[in-house]
């Protein structure tokens, strides 16, 4: 299977951190957003969204969007659980990462890291601060009360959510206040097969 | 089973269209966003990211999130794939919903149906339109190949996307350039059990 994604892109990092883990052999492609590559024609022949990370299964089938790859990856392994509400639980978890927190955490680090924080930029990386710190309170809710997001085992949700917290820092966000998050991502870093952001 | 929902959210409207389809049984309990409703403490205690729409289950645990609570009631039903493959493909266009559709098509749609565009928004629903328009040319480019987004048969990933699509006219989307999106919304209508939003 291929893999189409940006090493500094944490969507990407959710795919690669979970291949680590489960010691999955994905063959990784190269590609570089702020190049333009996914909006080149042959890209948008692959994903119409055109959008990274993307998967290409052995067949030639594709698959976009990285909670839906984690899904399709994890499937019969210890990650995604199965039962009924667990799983549906898995998935609000995913789906919070995806609109209340990855807008503001890692829009916010993308303008400062990729963009270096232009002044044309600051108003909307100001604006991010709040909600990004709300997404974070509702984390730490439920952290300082089981070990995971699910509660005493890691899954696909951990994940999911490990990619931007842990570098919430390069957004703006100080993660000193949240004792519950930090003792997680140590849990999340100590795991056997665990793989570091932009390591190959 | 309680669900607490406000009529006019889509992102509720897609529990409505699912329960009626399936013939379940859910208590409409009534949430008023624009009253404040969602930011009480009794709400947040039950959902800490103060969102709807929110299931109750039987026995008092909560499941939060749309997209989530579809995947909960749709188990074991024809409404969810069991094929790998295809039960991924069914969260890809979910996760697309959540990230590339509903922030544009149903964010402008809130700010002129329930605001009232007002002056100070204009701009943010200006700028909301062109990539609501990329968001339902996704879409086109599928649903002139296949009559539903996975293919031959509906899924609750065509629920996730009715709810919005189908009132994009008032967030000021012009339908009348997507043959593929309106014969594909006529579908869903079509459907035995079909529930229209605002009904009870």
């Amino acid at each position: 299977m291929n893999l189409y994604g940006d090493t500094r892109s944490g969507n990407c990092y959710k795919i690669k951190l979970l291949s680590s883990l489960l010691d999955l052999r994905l063959v990784w492609i190269g590609i570089d957003i702020m190049a333009g590559d996914t909006r080149e024609e042959d890209f948008l022949g692959r994903n119409p969204n055109g959008k990274i990370p993307l998967l290409e299964l052995d067949d030639g089938r594709f698959l976009a969007e990285s909670n839906a790859i984690l899904h399709y990856l994890a499937e019969g392994s210890d990650w995604l659980p199965t039962d009924r509400f667990e799983s549906a639980k898995v998935l609000q978890w995913q789906y919070f990462e995806q609109y209340s927190h990855e807008p503001y955490i890692a829009v916010a680090r993308f303008i400062n890291l990729y963009l270096g924080l232009p002044d044309d930029k600051r108003a909307e990386y100001e604006a991010k601060q709040a909600s990004g710190h709300r997404a974070l309170e509702v984390m730490e809710r439920q952290l300082v009360s089981t070990p995971f997001l699910i509660g005493l085992h890691p899954t696909i949700a951990d994940i999911s959510l490990y990619a931007y917290t842990h570098v919430a820092h390069e957004g703006g966000f100080d993660l000193s206040g949240y004792p519950g998050i930090r003792a997680w991502l140590a849990r999340i870093a100590a795991l056997p097969g665990y793989q570091a952001m932009g390591e190959d």
